[in-house]
């Protein structure tokens, strides 16, 4: 298992007239859940897609356990339970300031190459990089 | 069961480097079909607020079937497939251009009494619009 | 000079917390104010970009007037003053549902070609349409 | 003259099918940059509202010299060149990770009173965090 951790700050970009996160602004929260979790093991997303992988989301799913307020500085928790194959799948648990669960996601993309469009899987590098996380 | 479609653009706004709709975009794309489907009943979310009423979202899930690409005129087709009571839940099927399904989500929302803040249960004048296309 | 008029239903997505539209997503209203004014014209901005010219932004203005609701029913005017060369300029105007005068705006875009990036002028078939406009 | 730094990465969520970060989107850079320009002189722009007075943008211009591109780790440096009074002005250099200047934006907000929606003065308290930089 490898998990990971960051923090973001809700912007007034975020908000809606509820005063609360608009619900499909959790998916830039996602986002920088899992491309900082890959850069922290040495893993560049962008170098991925400039050696031609892309990773297209497949499916998503959210849950909106309370609100999430402007200003307020969250922790994204990135967590990769298995070794990705043909799909990878993340899931975040985001914490409020006040260290309370508000919300609960889950990723799961595939890997294309870019050249013909088409289905491939996980990049070496990046199972050498997870692989330590899921070794006995 | 109701059954409503609309139809949407997709702009520049919503495209992402991989030429795409953005994933969190498609959250824009549900709730103009759940909002345009209440106001073909004759049922205004607007009004619904101003009178003491908010929906916020609790549950999402997404389906990415095929990319769905800048100016396409895509089918939004939104589903109530029972009676709300303490929450609604709407499904979206999206279909390109070309009339082939891309796209499938379903988001729950519930009632809450913006007051007090407390979970309320479906407004009458919405159980109202929606009992004809239940009743047997 | 050329004027085109469209509509836009101001969307939860596209709110803030202070219940006005978000100052950047004003962006997406012009977008649609030009590329509709274009389309009205039997100009695709799309297959302009398929046939190898993008129009980046250079240059973008805006006064916000009066704040923009939830829900309302804005008028997009769009207005091109005078032809396109090496760059095209429109000018927006937005009204409210009361027709009251709520916001300007200003973008100058430039014309690129995708394949080296370099700048060029306006496409002829751009000009052609527009022509009937400015003639005396 | 006040003069304050910060970073931000490009992400995915901020970029269009052209490969640029969206026209739109530096509004959220300014936001970013204004706040934790605010932030960095002790004054939450969060307490201010809650204290009752909110700063809706008034004008906004913008200049894309260059485009600014994915997973960047752009600088945004913003400065407040004369003491705010009815209105406040920011102005935004964003430069790349070459330090290369790619955008200039220029923003205008006034100050409102919440409970009457009217125009207000700056708060005092920002007056004083200021005034050390304005002073001879």
């Amino acid at each position: 298992m490898f998990i990971h951790k960051t923090t973001y700050r809700v912007r007034y970009a975020d908000t809606d007239q509820m005063g609360y996160v608009y619900y499909g602004n959790y998916a830039r929260l996602y986002e920088i859940g899992r491309v900082e979790a890959l850069r922290s093991l040495g893993f560049s997303y962008k170098e991925m897609e400039d050696s031609g992988v892309m990773m297209p989301v497949y499916e998503n799913k959210s849950r909106f356990i309370a609100p999430t307020l402007y200003d307020d500085l969250l922790t994204i928790k990135t967590t990769i339970n298995s070794l990705p194959a043909a799909r990878v799948v993340f899931h975040y648990e985001i914490l409020n300031s006040s260290e309370k669960l508000v919300h609960t996601g889950e990723t799961t993309l595939v890997f294309v190459k870019i050249e013909n469009n088409r289905l491939t899987v996980a990049p070496k590098n990046l199972l050498e990089k997870l692989n330590f996380f899921f070794e006995k």
